[in-house]
């Protein structure tokens, strides 16, 4: 299907520079556009793939305009926020091109979805999904396929769920007798907002009591872990791996990388950026960056630093007996 | 539904201290629960919430009793244990709040159950889930919905299994030829003993040749693989995240926290705890705790030390240098 | 079922010494095999189990035979590689003790597949699978159960793709807005070669422009995260809970181990081997070993370290005081 480029202007703004005549059949990163391709620069390191590229429009903003990238001819759409701008081009290709064709039902046969269920009829819910009695599915909000929704959890509007999420399964809550665990049972439940993404098999467990709450806007990714009565705060985005230890709280606009895990029973303030791996073992209370892992290196070096590492209180010794003036 | 605090205590005995006209409407955390709830006070460190709580009763110990918190009056049962206490007590609750109709069959007609296989008839199998030929589900085990229990795998008697739990996939068994991967068929299988509970998208691989042993009382997070020929001692308990790599055996009554890893063909002594993101990658003889991230720090100052940390051998040599009298 | 010592010999080739009137029930561990089993010595530093064996037959190398190993009788089969070897009788076996009754159909009655999708005739389609519009699934491909494979995605030949795995959910991507996140579309799609083995709960993120590709012969553990736009190449072969962050390129023939990930848009070269929980920064344009990870201890020894790690620029300051001639 080809899209005028005057109607992707028309629907989301922007400065056209060049032909109005262009049609556009894909879009397309900058090294591999071609010349019925739109594409579009965001991070000024790559403005030199400007003069390469063949992309039949690129979407940019004034600034790489003034570098004279403009001036070898082609067509250009000039916006404030290129990136932005591709989204919403992305958004506007996914209207023209539905995944799914109007006949299709909205609720898959196959879908197993409790007689006391409440999914709003706007809802889509794919093959092979289940939800529990009293789970509250909200408008426009997509299970894609094999989501599992357990009894009583809620999940608001316009939300996509990925397949193999499983919400509400029970929280991991033992009591010690004599050597043997005795499970707590999770009676809470898990509550999520509006307008939530969550990522492949992501796990998000029910709370012991209370519920375990994600808020607005949060973006999960794949194989996430969430236990119970973890409350994460809105437009925060988390990427996969990470695991989120019962109790904690993740404040809002924070942005989490992969592997990162928290221990349980802290809080987090709203827009901390928390780095890859990071074990994060108590509360931040200041926003800001925060990090840390073991540096990778070829095996030999590592493993010489490392076994250093190991007795790394016995070199402080020793500059701490140097700096009194002893040596051996 | 209501319960009356006098038959929480003639169920579970402990002893009221104060009101026995009070009815108990949910169990709650000391910081929310409201007159008509029960809360408990376990750790020590919370003994202050008892001043401020609305609680309508509390679980706890004749210690905090002493320390002059029911002189405020009030209602209490008074317990050894208020954390095992509150675990039995929410496994009252449920009891009485039961999680599935008795109308409802144990065996959800989307289940796919192979006909050589052995499901007893106690057992109750979810939604979606998919038992092979040849496997065994003991008597009153939970198949929560979408599990899947491969061909031969026996689990034991009283077992919860939470969803997209995985029981029995192909072990990760190859052998190199000219640079390619020749498949070792897995031809052993998974046995797990009884009232283990596994959570959501565990994955617990078949054998190479012998089993993949879990043992009676083992309880696993979420999100956690078990690889194929490990054997886990009976009661250990395991978190998000864990790897444990081929063969390696893991004792009794161990603790595992999240993300830590284990590499193949080793074995840890029963009692042993293991923290957070640790690599253990040799066996542990002594029971005792064991453990080791790198320290999580604001970013500017992590990545100055590790900048450092990946050139210690050069500063433990200029250390060394120092103690045999040496300077620049 | 009972297998001749000679039919082997006869399918997979070496040179029998001793009885060839033996018959096999069994493939075992040499610790485990009994007087009909086979069993095989690979690692030379097992050599010694040979003497204790009671394993009827056991595959070996000539080397092992010379160290006068046979000297105690018995049989054997002598091979060039004897771990290729076993691999290749537990093909063997398989194909003797086929998984799946020849009555059984090739497409599970429960798996839906989108009357778009295109589905090879001899590829097999598990319980509970889900193949989306336009999907290609190619010969003799297996989705084990409750697979999802999502629109446009492509397998080919070959693969064995076990439970809980999803290929071609959204990649992670979206622009920031004022604090929102806006989703960016995941318009690309994943490419899968053929003989790629993908473990159990695996995720596989289908690209945002362009595909996410897995080329011929990868073998991919449990519980991977594969995002979107990645390249795997072949006859890589990746451990469980491996991340791999966007639009990262891994050579072909390298091996990575468990928990290792890599930041986004890196290159690794062909023939690199990665360590267990190495954090991959930066492309490696060389071949060999590369690692790190923090090396466990018992806890007290390592919470001691840890401290000093936190302040190691103030220690690397004390040293370079010392160098210049400073003491307290």
């Amino acid at each position: 299907m080809s899209l005028p480029i005057t109607v992707i202007v028309e629907r989301l703004g922007g400065t056209l520079v060049g032909s109005s005549e262009l049609s556009i059949n894909a879009i397309a990163p900058l090294e591999t556009a071609g010349p019925n391709e739109i594409s579009f620069l965001s991070n000024p390191l790559y403005v030199d793939q400007l003069d390469k590229t063949r992309a039949g429009c690129v979407i940019l903003s004034s600034n790489h305009i003034k570098q004279g990238s403009a001036s070898r001819g082609g067509t250009f759409i000039v916006v404030d926020n290129p990136y932005l701008y591709f989204a919403q081009l992305t958004q506007l290709w996914r209207t023209l091109h539905p995944l799914h064709d109007s006949s299709e039902p909205l609720v898959h046969p196959s879908a197993v979805i409790h007689p006391n269920a409440h999914v709003h009829p706007s809802a889509r819910i794919g093959p092979h999904c289940v939800v529990g009695s009293g789970a509250v599915i909200g408008e426009r909000t997509v299970l894609t396929s094999s989501v599992n929704v357990a009894h009583s959890c809620k999940i608001g509007a316009d939300c996509i769920i990925h397949p193999g999420v499983v919400i509400g399964a029970d929280g991991f809550g033992f009591a010690q007798n004599q050597g043997k665990w005795v499970k707590i049972e999770q009676l809470g439940s898990v509550l999520i907002g509006n307008q939530v993404e969550i990522g492949a098999n992501t796990c998000i467990d029910r709370g012991a009591l209370g519920d375990t709450v994600i808020e607005d806007g949060v973006k999960l990714d794949n194989l996430i872990q969430i236990a119970h009565n973890v409350r994460i705060g809105a437009h925060t985005a988390i990427a996969a791996f990470v695991g989120v230890s019962g109790s904690t709280k993740i404040g809002a606009h924070c942005t989490v990388a992969g592997g990162a895990g928290f221990v349980g029973h802290i809080e987090i303030a709203d827009h901390v950026n928390i780095g890859a791996k990071a074990v994060i073992t108590r509360s931040i209370a200041e926003k800001g960056n925060y990090g840390g892992y073991y540096p990778f290196d070829s095996d030999s070096v590592w493993r010489k630093n490392a076994a250093i590492l190991r007795k790394l209180s016995s070199l402080r010794d020793k500059v701490k007996s140097l700096m009194l003036g002893g040596s051996k």
